[in-house]
């Protein structure tokens, strides 16, 4: 946890955590809502938006269905 | 390993494999020289194919840049 914590963190994720993070405001939903409606553990939600989740194909398909965008979208340059 | 290949495969990995493998047949590729431009090992490449790997965000834009495709149109449904 503190080594994540103390990681520089990756661009990559950084962009990817903002764009989530800026689909779930859109759906006015909360990290614990998204949670719920994506399967997923609150606290990995908030590891997605800071930065700290690398997530896999399967967890971002999850993402994907509960933010109701497509996946590609969500990963766009 | 066992585990892994008695288990029984995700549609969305296996759709997956196969998107990378077209491509890569696209492109003229064997999977060594793919590892090789994705600076991922040979045995991933593998796994990858044959649906029985989750790759990481990280690692799903080292592919795509390997296989010289956009990260959402690699993913696409």
């Amino acid at each position: 946890m503190a080594k994540q914590q103390n990681r520089k963190k990756n661009p990559i994720l950084m962009k990817f955590a903002k764009t989530v993070r800026t689909r779930r405001y859109e759906l006015g939903l909360t990290q614990e809502e998204l949670a719920e409606a994506s399967d997923l553990h609150v606290n990995y939600i908030g590891g997605i938006e800071r930065a700290t989740r690398n997530p896999s194909l399967l967890i971002l398909v999850k993402l994907s269905n509960a933010l109701q965008v497509e996946l590609g979208s969500l990963l766009k340059e």
